[in-house]
């Protein structure tokens, strides 16, 4: 078949110089027929954002910390407008030429922009799973609304999306999440008790970003994809289900009415997700590494240990009730996983302290998206107390 | 949806006393509103047949035996039109009211029913291998000329056709085959000098008939299947892997362009794909048994060991020489399996057996179905001989 003239996608990445936002660019860089980069945008890493606009030549970056931003400005080579500031996302993401725009900016912090991309009618590669998380009905109703695209790029989702691809809606019967489990698989609470940040920094198959990476030892991070599976492909939560899978190979399954369960399996690389994101419903030929069946393999699958990894019951329950309760779950989670990333807190404190802010927050059912940042604002505010708090009386005592 | 008046399918099957024939009216069983069994046909046990009547009301049965036909003719309840010999097949596929004629007669015998069933315009649910081995270009040149669908029941092909669901054609890099590797997986060669035939019919995941039990054991069946599924998938033989799986839970996977892979899984019970084949590209609910991951699992996977199981390459070679000489390799092996389920030749000797068919075999290419047939009678009475002049041989020494 001939390819179609004018299928050259231009792309905007929020979080370029992030984990998510390099594996793109990784991907980009081997279809410079397919893809153009047209805009970048990062917090604060400089450095890298300038090597990054002299490779791809961006027509706008964003470095939202201005600081930063001036100590590059004289460096930026012509062609690329470098802005600074958080509203300078709106240029990165609304430019009149982009087609989609990669979301991979980390936690709560990704929303506003990901919402201004949806208003201005861009498809969106979504890898910040908290965005749907905080606000999966008013994110997914506007996506309806500007008629755009919202694709998964966890590796988890994209695996759905592909099991579910050509089957009907009402063929399936549930979707099985697999978990790798982290670093901590196994082990009893005891054990845990006193793990270090290092240790939980150890992700057995996954290369990511730090919060991603406690989230995945804590399992919060399978919970918070309970919550993204939900609003991505609108099945009810009890018919999502998680499955502990240690080796990562097979990314995630959907069991069908009739019995038959699909997989989709890979080595453990985001750009197989990314790409697949990006081509949907096509597939392009990659030189991504593949899965080699020529040597002895061994999968296994195990129950995930709920009384250990409180977490995932967790945001079951903050699905469950809804409203801007799972954006209090989540402002707590950022908060804890921070706290015990700088030392504060331990890891057995993380579910303590996330269950206490959902026990004091206040639902608001079918909330705004003002209350949603309310909630947020107000958990993070509670958890800070609470950590602050906690570290008075172990000083004391 | 509301479902479409009109929908109940009437089934033929040929072969409903064997394995999958009895498999297939458990299915048909479960969805009284959906399919009404219009002809039931076997080659001899009349017992069985005459219950299946009492059970299902057929318009049509079929016994090839007309001694066995004699034997229940009496007691054949009203409504059924009990009809014998090989020629009454024509009346159990291309009566008027068939709609899905499930093809499950053991071997070669399978052709010419399945054959006239496709000239009568009847979709064909193909669980007997050995018609797309024999006569794979024919048999899929006539389905596209009187615009048939050949769905496969084969658990393998099965999976592969539900992992292809969605997919484009040019999206395919390769099928994945996986292989249980029958009751000898493992073995070496030496250890396979003196297995009995229980040993070998000892399957241990699924429950089949003998000649396709024998077929798992020598890896011939996989072999088969290679060359059903190139002709299923229309999918270059060297882009057909095997890999063994003990387990037998993955039934195939087929890799894509991108990288990514995609598997079906369910537990080893020919119901699923049974029900697939008749309602693809739906699916219906069924309470077939489900896999069950709350139980700790453990799926393996190896290189098939081609030294030791010489059947695979032997299908492959026939398959790359094509023309008349895999319906050479598939006559040989039915005599083979024959003569080592009566005793006659040993586990080892059935490969060989199989070679030596092959290189006697003066190959014709772009066989019409007369050479089909010729090619298939020489073949048997090659293997005859060979065993033949074996016996004397051994009892001279």
């Amino acid at each position: 078949m001939l390819e179609q003239p004018g299928t050259m996608k231009n792309i905007a990445i929020l979080g370029s110089t992030g984990s998510i936002g390099r594996n793109s660019l990784e991907v980009l860089k081997q279809y410079p027929e397919k893809f153009r980069v047209l805009s970048l945008a990062a917090y604060s890493n400089a450095r890298l954002l300038l090597r990054q606009i002299e490779e791809f030549h961006p027509a706008v970056a964003v470095l939202i910390d201005e600081n930063a931003a001036g100590r590059i400005r004289s460096s930026v080579p012509a062609g690329t407008t470098l802005l600074a500031g958080q509203d300078a996302l709106v240029d990165a993401v609304s430019h009149d030429d982009v087609d989609v725009v990669i979301s991979a900016f980390v936690g709560f912090a990704g929303l506003q922009p990901t919402i201004t991309a949806i208003k201005s009618g861009k498809d969106i590669a979504l890898a910040n799973k908290e965005i749907l998380v905080v606000a999966g009905e008013i994110v997914t109703q506007l996506a309806r609304e500007h008629d755009v695209r919202l694709m998964p790029v966890d590796s988890e989702h994209s695996a759905i999306l592909q099991c579910l691809t050509g089957e009907a809606r009402k063929a399936v019967r549930r979707l099985i999440l697999t978990a790798s489990g982290g670093p901590f698989v196994g082990k009893s609470r005891e054990e845990l008790a006193h793990v270090t940040i290092k240790d939980a920094l150890n992700h057995p198959n996954w290369s990511m970003g730090n919060k991603i990476t406690i989230d995945s030892a804590t399992l919060m991070n399978k919970g918070l994809e309970i919550i993204e599976a939900h609003w991505l492909f609108d099945i009810p939560p009890a018919d999502i289900d998680v499955v502990v899978h240690p080796q990562s190979i097979i990314h995630s399954m959907v069991e069908f009415v009739d019995g038959s369960v699909k997989a989709q399996l890979g080595v453990p690389d985001m750009k197989l997700p990314i790409l697949y994101a990006l081509t949907w419903p096509e597939r392009f030929t990659s030189s991504f590494p593949r899965l080699d069946f020529s040597m002895p393999r061994d999968l296994t699958f195990r129950e995930p240990d709920l009384e250990t990894f409180r977490c995932l019951s967790l945001a079951r329950e903050a699905l469950e009730q809804g409203g801007t309760v799972p954006a209090a779950l989540n402002a707590a989670n950022e908060i804890a996983v921070e706290a015990f990333l700088s030392g504060t807190i331990t890891f057995l404190d993380i579910p303590e302290l996330i269950g206490e802010c959902m026990q004091q927050h206040q639902n608001h059912q079918q909330p705004g998206i003002e209350d949603i940042f309310a909630a947020d604002e107000e958990s993070r505010q509670v958890a800070q107390q609470l950590i602050e708090r906690n570290r008075r009386v172990t000083m004391t005592v």
